[in-house]
């Protein structure tokens, strides 16, 4: 059973939430709206051997990626952090140093994104690192931007550069990513409601940008040459973009009628136009992969999930 | 390093919190306020062979516990649960029967106390399980009971029963505790300011209580014969009570002249005074036990700290 299956079973049975549940299960945040405040939350695990690899990549860098993976969600969400609470599961002889040197750097990634760390657990047990984040944002006056809101007819675009985040000893981009903030936070400015759908790119562009296929309930098609990929990938690089995962960059879609005013760029990131949504042809949602020699393919179902 | 003092220098470097930040950590959950709403939040692991054993005990009530430990956070805040997130690392032989058994046991006991689940996180890895859970709450109109707000003099109160809430196969009641949140309601409105602090008994009455403490600069004494303890236990059994941990009942410090005020029960749950507060004898905090036949001695170090 595939994590998205697992959790549309466990959430499936939610059909009678509260009120008080602004935003349920399945988006890249849920929320709760008490006294007209509405609170986004998240939670993501970084697990030794699974994440990350302690074996080969800075304490520092892990630590970071732990909760720059829940701002990345904050950021699909256009809204801002404002406060974590960790829960760190460290091997038995993980040792004093190496303990503080960890949440040193936590919280100097939490206070850097002004998200400071409000509570925490820590347990030792005999078995690799693992770190629980989760993370709270407010909306801070922009709608949330939901993985359903995609319309027919849309442009879909991604920020920065995709694939081979993650390279073959565990180190690599995915590291040192940029949670796209204060960019999306630009980017609903600038298009307001023609922004109807946002996603963050962690399993892979193919799967991701499904995700809002199928909370949208609308197709779409790729223009694989369009893809902005890293240039040290081997060919056919778009494959590496589509499937590889990790990026934490973001995919959007807009109306048609905004596309003149989605910015190039914003703080140096790249934002480009990789393709567009159509009604739904089939019952399932679908992705159509268009090459630049004209031929058309099913996207294949590629993507990472936590558990391969 | 122990958890108390690991957690401390961890948030000691937490000097400069925003003012969003409310309640900063070491409390039974940190809050943050916007836009005028206070929402607490806290996380708490359960993990097999350290909270839960999954070879003895049944996989509902594992589900069960890591929602209640934190709600028994809650309870000693005498706030409102409002949602949860749950984090899961399964093993990789869980298999799906299993899997939809632990997650309909989380969401039915979220369901039950009123704390919908609002996201999650699954990954699968080659170790045992372990379920993060963290529950958000709402005030609710009470302002939160802290830790830190005993004064010298206060009685200090327990609720129900303690000590053997684990036994040696690690079943026990620890497994089916009932997280005191409607009794903490009650108490908030029936002592009003004169309930000083309080916390949940997580770790053991002389720990817990060492917290409070603490954080209120207070000494405290315990009256030994007072303690409510489990009928089965071995004497002496204000021992245990003192050390076991586990119990998720509640301790609490009132007013002196508050103390009529407290009920002798609620819901059929007994509430017993077992000694008070004094001013700070010293430059640490230190709890004395006043035993039957008249004789002092320092409490012991006893306590139950999750890594050992």
């Amino acid at each position: 059973m595939r994590e998205f299956e697992l959790l549309q079973h466990v959430f499936g049975r939610n059909a009678d939430l509260p009120e008080s549940v602004s935003i349920p299960p399945g988006d890249d945040m849920g929320a709760i709206t008490l006294g007209g405040q509405t609170v986004l939350m998240t939670v993501d695990q970084v697990i030794d051997g699974i994440h990350v690899n302690t074996g080969s990549s800075p304490l520092d860098l892990i630590a970071r990626k732990s909760i720059v993976r829940n701002l990345s969600d904050v950021a699909a969400m256009a809204a801002l952090p404002v406060a974590a609470v960790v829960a760190a599961c460290l091997p038995r002889d993980f040792g004093e140093d190496r303990t503080r040197q960890l949440f040193d750097a936590l919280a100097e990634t939490a206070e850097r994104y002004r998200c400071p760390l409000v509570g925490g657990d820590i347990s030792i047990a005999d078995r690799p690192l693992a770190l629980t984040v989760t993370v709270f944002a407010d909306p801070a006056g922009v709608e949330p931007i939901r993985r359903g809101g995609a319309k027919p007819g849309d442009a879909v675009f991604v920020t920065g550069k995709l694939g081979g985040a993650w390279d073959e000893s565990g180190g690599g981009a995915h590291l040192t990513a940029e949670p796209r903030l204060l960019l999306a936070r630009q980017l609903a400015e600038a298009l307001a409601a023609d922004l109807h759908s946002m996603i963050d790119l962690s399993d892979g562009l193919a799967r991701d940008l499904l995700h809002i296929c199928e909370h949208s309930c609308v197709d779409a098609v790729i223009e694989t040459a369009s893809i902005p990929v890293r240039d040290q990938l081997p060919e056919p690089r778009w494959k590496r973009a589509l499937g590889d995962g990790e990026d934490y960059e973001l995919c959007f879609t807009v109306s048609d009628s905004a596309v003149a005013r989605v910015p190039k760029r914003i703080g140096g990131v790249p934002i480009t136009r990789i393709g567009r949504t159509e009604p739904l042809h089939d019952v399932r949602p679908c992705i159509t992969l268009h090459h630049a020699d004209g031929s058309v393919e099913p996207c294949p179902q590629v993507g990472w999930e936590h558990q391969s």
